[in-house]
């Protein structure tokens, strides 16, 4: 592990991104989702995508130069086109256009359509609280989950991110996948050669199984079977069709609304990326005085952590406290990244001639 | 089990509430709440609360009397205070608020404080797709649930409802506890004297248990610790902290809202009922053409039902199917009741002098 210092490494980033084909504002906004999500601690939507960020713009999924188009508007929403654009920007876009529709009605709301990538869904969510609104971002995937009772690929991990404001916090972040683990999580198991729990997927056959590497190799395959298991598990005992059914909540918001494709189809047009997003603002005065509304919701994290622990434990975390210690740590002593993703970013500097950041020192 | 013909069954619970101290339309939109969810195969909100609505009367949570206030209001929104009256006549009101708002700008908004319980949660989100409105509804409840590393009950049970309009199905309705499973299957077990399986709750030490005798018994008690485990189980191997992040949303969307009370202190304030909700309803024309919207929603709903089934099942479901068969069942057949409830009534009928339905004779 190499820490870099971050302002650093979001310079060096975007020069990348701009050499890979990115103009230099959609570098801009990547580099930073990219750079955060490493110093937030969740290197699987870090700086190590864009290896695959550049295979996919020379497969043709993502489409640096397209603009994202308006094709549908009140005042309090818009849909947008992204057409295979680049997800960060159209995301951002998107975010702010909520934001500005909520600063005049009260509520804002974007639904998008041929999408890509967008990175951790926190970061569009956590626009929304610094301007006293509620935030929601949500977005389909390809698809890598079974449905209770399916055994086809249909729904993708389709996140969840709600940032609620709250007083010296600033927010409840909570950024879910609404599959049991990430995506990223199983390939990261693969790579390190580990069994995973049960209860994250199932093989072909429907069975449940630990065995990551095989499940790495499905989920490249051409089969159709076989996938991730949606939170709660397989079957009803533990409550898997509720993940099921966040999840399908999840497909319907960001694609039914945005007449685009849902998780299913979603790399299989022939066309270029079709993910769709749905994001929300949601002002505080709706509902009262900004300030109270946010104490009060502080008050109620605080008493959750203040709480007795379980046996062993010696802290109650609250959603999105663990990422904030882990940025500020970052921002300290510099953005972690580990050994495979810096050679990339090495092998990166020696191609395009780029002077490499260094690295701080820290642990 | 005994079937009674729906009518008959919604009028004679309506006699059974006014008698009790509903006044009469509050009475009905209290039977007519109750009789569908024993229609839908959802008993645990279905006519065996009305013993325990009785006993909240004596004791002074329930108000019958009670007039619902709005405290606050914008074009968009409204905060209603319950005076700790009927959850079912406040929820009906607080959804019709948001379709009219709706109505009149594209979205409503609805927090609530000082209610009660409600009933199911998706009966009120069901109300938006008539009006091709997407619909929302959250309540918190009593405090049963432990939070991730934590030994005390402090959530709810903290239902989310989701209806999305969905062409000939009407629509598409997720209605989950954001805990493992709801309360009332823990009570349930525990009559039948069955085990539990492990990851429904953990005892006051916090160890796994499946004891539903035992565990009825310490949600009765005067003891904070131990309680039913969040969506995804104990730990984060599973995914607990999610359903803990949901539990929360839910919290804070109800209470901190509202300016009303958090689960943990939903009955504890030595005055009436302090139950929390938030409804929110979004119309469809704020993303396009409504009857576009719904077929693509449909479309993606009939092709999860049309996918390979795992092994040994036949059928795959999509939220709010099997309730609807359930009810158009009860609506041909009769509506069924358990013994004990068919007692219940039975007795009230003595109490009362009322005539009691008649069974169907189905099965």
């Amino acid at each position: 592990m190499i820490r870099i210092e971050y302002e650093d490494l979001l310079a060096y980033a975007e020069q990348v991104l701009e050499h890979i084909g990115y103009p230099s504002g959609k570098a801009r906004i990547t580099s930073w989702a990219l750079v955060e999500a490493d110093a937030r601690g969740v290197p699987s939507h870090g700086l190590q995508r864009v290896v695959d960020y550049e295979k996919y713009i020379k497969e043709g999924l993502f489409r640096p130069e397209a603009s994202t188009e308006t094709v549908y508007e009140t005042g309090l929403s818009a849909v947008l086109d992204g057409n295979s654009g680049i997800g960060m920007d159209i995301a951002s876009k998107a975010m702010r256009i909520c934001l500005g529709k909520a600063s005049e009605t009260g509520a804002g709301f974007c639904s998008v359509r041929n999408s890509n990538h967008f990175g951790m869904a926190g970061l569009w969510a956590e626009m929304a609280p610094p301007e006293n609104c509620v935030g929601i971002a949500m977005t389909n995937t390809e698809p890598f989950a079974i449905v209770t009772h399916g055994r086809e690929r249909l729904l993708g991990t389709n996140p969840i991110a709600v940032a609620f404001p709250a007083g010296r916090d600033g927010c409840f972040l909570l950024d879910m996948a609404t599959t049991t683990v990430p995506h990223g999580k199983i390939e990261t198991y693969a790579r390190r050669n580990l069994e995973m729990p049960p209860g994250w997927a199932v093989d072909d056959k429907g069975a449940d199984t630990t065995d990551s590497a095989a499940m790495s190799e499905l989920f490249k395959s051409s089969s159709p079977f076989g996938g991730q298991l949606m939170l709660g598990g397989r079957g009803e005992i533990l409550g898997g069709h509720k993940g099921y059914g966040l999840g399908l909540m999840v497909e319907l918001f960001c694609s039914a609304l945005s007449g685009g494709t849902w998780s299913r189809h979603v790399f299989s047009s022939g066309y270029g990326g079709a993910i769709t997003h749905f994001f929300a603002a949601l002002r505080l005065d709706l509902f009262g005085e900004p300030s109270k509304i946010s104490e009060l919701a502080q008050s109620i994290l605080d008493e959750i952590r203040a709480s007795e622990k379980a046996e062993g434990q010696d802290r109650i975390f609250v959603h999105g406290e663990k990422e904030r210690m882990r940025r500020m740590k970052s921002l300290e002593k510099g953005v972690p990244l580990d050994e495979k993703t810096w050679e990339e970013m090495v092998l990166y500097s020696q191609r395009f001639k780029l002077d490499l950041p260094v690295s701080t020192g820290g642990k």
